[in-house]
């Protein structure tokens, strides 16, 4: 329940101190320790389970045990990514789903358990209605476009394409009727504040997850690079603050200083050339994803035309200081290059906020971490925060700069038009291209 | 503050027996003088004010000058409507976004005084931000294609088209930015709740009246039809209710009953159909809304050829009962009228969930109305709380069923590719009508 509680200047000062990581929580329990006040095993989780009470953190040794855990955990879940990215674009999009899901799951339990509403079980269950009916309205939206010939086929499916803003719509709205039907008097406030709990969920969770699904139709480089970015500015970030850590950078995220900030950012931006170098020579990364007919799923097109993004390019740069000193020198570089600098920009100092984001929201709901799902890290979203901004941004970075929009795709369109107005269409074409020669 | 109140049974009952419109108030306040009861001036003023205590209303005689008031405003809003349509589409834009914001403010006002943040007055102006990120969003994604030509003449407005999905994530990750920066730990919980009532705000009222403005560029029909459908569902479910009114409908809208219900039900379908036959005979009503280039404006193309959708069809019905009795009938029938008890229906069954909705709101959050600006209805989302749902209703039912893509439409995201993708757009399209052929 959302209850101011009123802090002592103490407990202010210890909470402005954070828990921002696995680390703390030793690090608070050692300091302590250190200080000789007697601590029972009861009170150590006790601090573990409600870290607003812990310390300053900087200049303490870390707790190796859990920093072996964390980096072994790290190595696996950069292994498993690599493995996703190797097994093709079918099996990062369903770990793209479960990931969406756990995440969920994490929030609205969270959420449930602040908001608790006892009597009413089956309430529940409308925040996952939510979730299938949004997976439904964001995945039918363009992977009808890419499963074309396969959907063709199945008649319920067609129907599920042809129709599915309209059926969108109706499970939309299906869910907002049951809301209604299971207000409750006693609950209407906690229910009212679930359901807007689970609308930003959706928000920030399902429709920015979806946001990946979309990227890897470009290419699947536009997911390696993005998503290793904010890992290795995670990474980076945590061994500089640690070895040259001094200066606070934010409130809401007081272990963060800016050594450690600036140390990633650097670092961010030279990985970010250097493995974007490596992937545009690979075609498993540049080309784009497509249904393949004969093979009945989707696969990448290994031998599909490289876009302008991903061939060599020369360019010139000349320097003429006051006519006295002239120079020029030529670069062969990727374009794609110039991209990556600016998602490494993006992904070291605008995406760190959606960590933030979800700092201040364990912060408001008294939790340490989302869940305890990956030893040493937390729940998926603590894995996941900055993550789902950075996908956004890519999709928004390809739609704004790129536009790879395919004839295919439009063409499906004029389809749709009536047969006197396909005609009409073909004949402007005709006459603009005409113009144009 | 969201704290479980505990009632008392008779409380519970009290409230369960609503207090759905102005003239409840006005009947408990006749009903508890009749029985005697000595109130002074000031308990009337709280009656109004927290109306939860109020009591079983049915057959107690209307306070007549609230009935009178309520009648004559609802006269004006109905002509100030009729007033925005002949105005022509600008005027009815200005007015939906007019109302648009004032239902944001109305609930972002009642978010607000309940969950208070006295020391962080600038706080408040976020949901602002977010409102102004929300609206160039949706207006920026499909305005722009209407008014192609008079943004190509000013280099700010064709920048801002372009990049619009990018322009707009940067809102509203600077939005999300500044909402991280203004945390405190004081008031975390709420600055959580006062943003994730912010985001439902944006996607039921900024989203669902932008529909109203999709809507209008597919004839006005589509926006008088559907609004007018509304009104006269709520006056005569009104006034069924009040005459025949017994039975009780739903918990929630304990002044609702099924005599009003299925009053208005049929009441709504027959003036759909004679709304909808009177004005698909005036192209005003039935020609798309574009922008005239000579007039520098939007207006209606009052010399559009008429879509099979608002032109007379024979329909022909034949009946065989065991083959002993034959009969056929031929109709001449705009099939506009078929689609417009689609709408009747949804407006006197499914839309008055939105009614629904907004008076759990209303409960949840212990006030009477959304504000006092309509003497006789509350506040503006009191009066408009079904409309924006038909909103969005009509337009997914348009895009669904009746699939109005215009050539021209498709021919700009064709112009947007590479010349030589244009050429191979042009020879697909080629042999697929030489196949048709």
């Amino acid at each position: 329940m959302p209850t101011i509680i009123k802090r002592s200047l103490k407990d202010n000062l210890s909470r402005a101190n954070g828990f921002d990581d696995k680390s703390t929580v030793c690090a608070n329990f050692e300091r302590t320790d250190n200080e000789n006040e007697k601590i029972s095993f009861e009170k150590y989780l006790q601090l573990v389970k409600n870290p607003t009470t812990g310390g300053i953190t900087t200049n303490i040794p870390d707790h190796w045990g859990s920093c072996v855990v964390r980096g072994i955990f790290t190595i696996l879940l950069l292994a498993y990514f690599w493995y996703t990215i190797y097994m093709g674009p079918f099996a990062i999009m369903l770990t793209t789903l479960a990931i969406q899901v756990k995440c969920f799951a994490e929030i609205i339990d969270i959420v449930h358990k602040s908001y608790p509403i006892n009597e009413l079980p089956l309430f529940r269950l409308t925040s996952w209605y939510f979730l299938v009916a949004a997976n439904y309205f964001c995945y039918g939206e363009t992977l009808a476009d890419y499963f074309n010939v396969f959907i063709g086929k199945i008649y319920v499916l067609r129907l599920l394409v042809n129709y599915h803003r309209f059926v969108s719509f109706c499970m939309y709205f299906v869910g907002i009727m049951w809301f209604v039907l299971s207000l409750r008097s006693k609950y209407d406030m906690h229910q009212f504040s679930l359901l807007a709990y689970t609308h930003i969920a959706l928000l920030l969770i399902v429709v920015q997850s979806y946001m990946i699904v979309k990227n890897i139709f470009q290419g699947l480089i536009w997911l390696a690079v993005p998503v290793t970015l904010v890992v290795c500015n995670d990474i980076t970030a945590y061994i500089f603050g640690k070895t040259f850590g001094k200066t606070p950078l934010i409130r809401v995220s007081p272990k963060k200083t800016w050594e450690g900030f600036i140390g990633a950012a650097v670092s961010t931006v030279i990985y970010g050339i250097v493995a974007s170098y490596i992937m545009c020579h690979y075609s498993y990364f540049t080309c784009p994803v497509e249904y393949v007919e004969e093979m009945g799923k989707i696969e990448m097109n290994n031998n599909c035309e490289t876009t302008s993004t991903f061939e060599l390019k020369n360019y010139t740069i000349s320097l003429n200081i006051l006519e006295l000193f002239y120079a020029t020198a030529s670069f062969l570089i990727y374009p794609f290059i110039f991209h990556s600098i600016v998602l490494s920009v993006f992904s070291s100092v605008i995406a760190p906020f959606g960590g933030f984001f979800a700092s201040g929201f364990k912060r408001a709901f008294k939790i340490k971490d989302f869940g305890e799902t990956i030893p040493g890290h937390g729940g998926i979203l603590d894995r996941f925060d900055c993550q789902f901004f950075m996908a956004t941004f890519v999709n928004v970075y390809i739609t704004s700069f790129i536009k790879n929009a395919t004839p295919e795709k439009i063409f499906n369109k004029v389809l749709y038009l009536e047969p006197d107005q396909q005609l009409q269409f073909f004949n402007m074409l005709k006459e603009s291209l005409k113009d144009k020669l």
